[in-house]
């Protein structure tokens, strides 16, 4: 039985992935992505999921139903320990993102990054500490593993603590370079956004030759937003098209978890002000932040090994005057990443047959016709 | 001589008023405005400005041409300087506010706020402690104004220091509740937003009763974005309508100063994170807060005296989980701030002979129509 | 075999208790302080522990040996879960303290603070969960515990992940008012401290009754320092007093939690202030904090519920010019707080005969004597 | 009259220098300091200042008597204007340093730093720019000079703004390497110490060869305390030894500055650490911090030119594991240069008689030896 929410964790983003992307749809978006406009543009990022979907019906807590997952990003794949200059916000502090007193001190990302639901944080974390001793891999003579959550209760039977270590191990030992799994998938899987059915998104953009031809890739993890305030290519898409399973008077119960990578030389303070911009990308979506929601932000760079063997070490620093298109392709991505996990998250009946609907495409696509957006830019 | 700027300062704003505010150009925005749709709507609130015109032609600096000036928010008016309580956020630091780390401290906002440019926060500064001295005033032994600024150097002879200590002290002596003059007056006579005219702006939204009926007024000292970023009403009015007198590669030299008021009774925990969601109002206009870009907010509230001679002081504050609705308008006051310095700038002919333009109305209006968002929303 | 630790965790406390604390051996402390000299005696705030101690010899990872524990800090006991405002502060984040940024956000702390070894973080916060799933005891529909560490795995089988959920819950079902088992003891059992057996520390502070009267207690898990660094009552101990455990070499692997608790009526931003005082009390033992050591800290006010039904709550708060006594007073009690774990310690044993000696305690008093410290403070 | 001051500031450190230093007088202190144990040991950082003292008697506000002046620091001195990494802490916001909310952002020290009383802050802060717009030296099309201050006001007309533009001037055009004037000299003139007469004071540490031989310096500008609490070397000096000059209710109205250079490669966020250590070298010498303290603290490294014309700088960065020494010799000199201060001010009669005694080496000699200190360690 423990290995049917794993071949479920396998199958799933396949499926998933045979959706259509929301660019696919005709949806305008700045900027000119990576060849799989993804997290993983950025060379040597690897995503895995671990995606745990059982049972249906009446919600009997430690039973089920069960609707989540853990999603594992390597910023330097699996082979490749050496921390990487890091930067962290919180734009609203509802949430937790473990590890990141010590990203904010040495500057330095020595695990990977997890997203999963609330609740299992705790398992995750040890899980990471767990797989990193077997590994030998501890960063120091201990580890402090970066693990951020959003809450998927109205899915999933979260307070049965169903997220185990091997679900976390699953999602880093399957990580990959390549395309990544969007939508209802690893820590995803029972999230909710703007009132249709949320989980996991990526984007990236490539700066011109110019600019440096830098690459910069952002994964969310989408559970946050009202309805009404879903805004996307600024057209307020959230007052045209209300999701049926949405109560009006529903409060933001969500978050969001951003995380962006990029191969640019930056130093830790200028990656933490890429990770202060994320937010104007959340912002273009709609989002006011509510006071629910737990949108925590990392950036980091695969440019350096921020720490070496060596007591001095030589380390590559973009000029800050050459940082707004790196700006603007955090803030690009952002939204996209966004507006892709709507798009790629399917509808999802989760606990007391709690349902949630993916956000309809044909819908989507005639908005954007009839606010004069698609036409223009499709053409 | 000296007078002749001060009774400039006086006509400006009444010939700059007289421009139509965005609403009136039939751009939709969400959510209610006070009367005033200005930060005057949160009772007690003042607001003067000086404005320093002089001159044209050829820069000589130390001579001009003069395009600047100083504007005062009082939080409790000339008369009450009880400390309100006040949260600072910074967006992008590339510029300055004096005093924030004794708003942080204590919480307390002790001051005035001020808004300049940016070679001339000194003097303001210390103009507002003569002020104080002069008006036995002063919140501690010692006082530690607020003063912000924003980069005129395009327009005006920023390095010939023309701010003088009677600027502040006509700026602090002229404010007043009631209609605030916007566009090119006070500290935002020689600015620049998005490739247009910028200045001053100030929009505020009023709370329905059940969410406490409390005001949020925002005001904008607007120089910052580039021309294509610009976004209005989720319409990319930038890659439609290019100022003139922006150069294609001009590099993002501005900045934005907000100042959120309310009524509302928050801590000033509270009020940081009122001022963390600025940036998702200028988001919002498109801008991604450029690395030349000075964006720092600070918010109070007028509820509370936070300090009194009692050791011990009864305050009121929102329950976090109540503030939403505040959240909502932050965001929707300040992106409507922004919009409202544009359009009520006017064209300005600086140093050099350097020439601003403002938005123009008509084809702003055109452009709403075309995107379908005037019509509905004006209808 | 189950029950042996948790006995052992009850039996621990009275036995640890019976060696005498750092005032008793004549150190002298600046400050009056409360009738227990302890976290509790801020009314209402209970503690406990539970200590994980056994086997002996060479380690094997996941038998043992085992020296580790779990210690819980309730702020306002086991029946009144009633957020309390908190601040918190990082002095050098090679550490963690999950929840802190809803501290951050909210200022309230909405569950108990515990405090246990690195690698049990996780485990320990999914069980604070756990419990309160299983109490109803939900701040919001989420929860976002507070678990902070040290690393014990000089005397511990630290990645042998022996904490488990059940020595959570004793910690909290333990938990009472009245004396604190300091030393080998809970979070502290298996940890070091300038080179000697350190622990659990605690300490309090009374003010005078023109001060306000105010409590505020201090209760530290000390694991930092080099031993020649330690100074106590302004004496280098640490140059007199080598532990003969610790290599001239041994870098600082160490870590200090340090909480401190208050019944006076402070705001968030207040707490904040008191957090980073307690780097003072910090530094006068001799620390600099080093880059290995984890050194967080969190302050909370048990005085006002700063959240309630109601939309608007009514609270007090002081006013910043009366702080400074609390702010004597959390120096002072951090300081013999972190004295006392270290005199309430007794020597190990811990994995592969690894032993580390408690300090001694009449060298201390024969050192304290040559330095002319001792005798005119106890006469 | 004008210039009465400024040979006055000239000769000011001359007599000054010629008392001991706090070495000299067998206070033991930790580390070995380089040659000129100042923070001009740190190469290319020069030091100057402008002191203002005239006139006697009854304060005529606007009048006199003054007792007040200006500090400047060259990270590289006056040829080379490379902005320097820097990192920026405040332990007690009651105060202003200008400009940091750029260091924050940008990582870089792009301007001299200056120290003058609280009410010059603004003067000092424009009259740099005027010094870099003479000398073509703007970092950007505008400046943020990093101005810092301390309150002068029981000494000083400081509400009669005697610091002008061309006392900055003089702090930085004498500016130089070399030994550093200390005491009642340049910003520090009218400044109070622990209920002494206070004002600058610098110290410096070299590391050992192994640990890269780096040189850390620290200048303190000195003006906080209360009497009681001063401690020096580890002993209650202020207990035994109470300046009759200070009021046994006086609260504390003082601040301190402290600035730490190093040529040691450190990152932003490194000097970030750096900055916060600073507080556990004051906290050796008593102070809590006191809520009327102005204690803010940078610290920059001249290693690396942080930002070049080149779009992609390489920079050098210290191994995180590598950086305790730093940490201590930030500690110890820190202590040595607050101590340094106390010893090198002479006794100051102020506005309306008030006088403030300097610190009698003969009592503090006394103390030592009695405290069994100076002794064995003089030895």
């Amino acid at each position: 039985m423990a290995t049917k929410p794993i071949r479920k964790a396998i199958r799933e983003p396949m499926r998933t992935s045979s959706r259509p992307r929301a660019r696919a749809l005709g949806i305008p978006f700045d900027g000119e992505p990576g060849p799989l406009n993804a997290i993983t543009d950025v060379a040597g990022v690897e995503v895995g999921h671990a995606t745990i979907i059982r049972g249906n019906g009446k919600l009997i807590v430690g039973r089920g139903p069960v609707r989540t997952g853990v999603t594992a990003i390597l910023p330097r794949g699996k082979r490749n320990f050496a921390p990487a200059f890091a930067g962290y916000f919180a734009l609203n502090g509802n949430g937790e993102m473990t590890g990141t007193a010590w990203v904010e001190e040495s500057g330095l990302l020595t695990t990977p990054i997890m997203i999963t639901n609330t609740h299992s944080v705790g398992v995750v974390r040890d899980a990471v500490i767990q797989w990193q001793v077997k590994r030998r891999q501890m960063p120091q003579p201990w580890s402090l593993p970066v693990v951020a959550e959003t809450w998927d209760g109205r899915l999933n039977d979260t307070d049965g603590f169903h997220v185990k270590p091997r679900h976390a191990w699953e999602a880093l030992d399957t990580a990959r370079t390549g395309r990544v799994a969007e939508g209802c998938v690893g820590g995803g899987t029972g999230m909710i956004g703007y009132g249709w059915k949320g989980g996991i998104g990526t984007a990236s953009r490539r700066l011109e030759r110019k600019a440096g031809g830098y690459t910069l890739g952002v994964l969310v993890q989408l559970n946050c937003g009202r309805g009404k305030e879903l805004t996307i290519a600024g057209i307020p898409v959230g007052r045209k098209l209300r999701a049926e399973s949405e109560t009006a008077a529903q409060p933001d119960l969500g978050s969001i978890i951003i995380v962006a990578a990029t191969d640019a030389p930056l130093l830790p303070h200028q990656l933490k002000r890429i990770a202060r911009r994320l937010t104007m990308g959340l912002a273009r979506t709609g989002s006011v932040s509510g006071n629910g929601s737990g949108d925590l932000f990392l950036a980091f760079s695969t440019a350096a090994a921020g720490e070496s063997s060596d007591d001095v070490a030589s380390v590559k620093m973009l000029a800050n005057s050459r940082m707004d298109p790196l700006f603007t392709a955090a803030v690009q991505a952002t939204e996209e990443a966004i507006v892709n996990a709507l798009v790629a998250a399917e509808t999802m009946t989760g606990i007391n047959g709690e349902r949630v609907e993916a956000i309809p495409h044909d819908r989507l696509i005639e908005l954007m016709r009839r606010y004069a957006r698609r036409s223009e830019s499709a053409s």
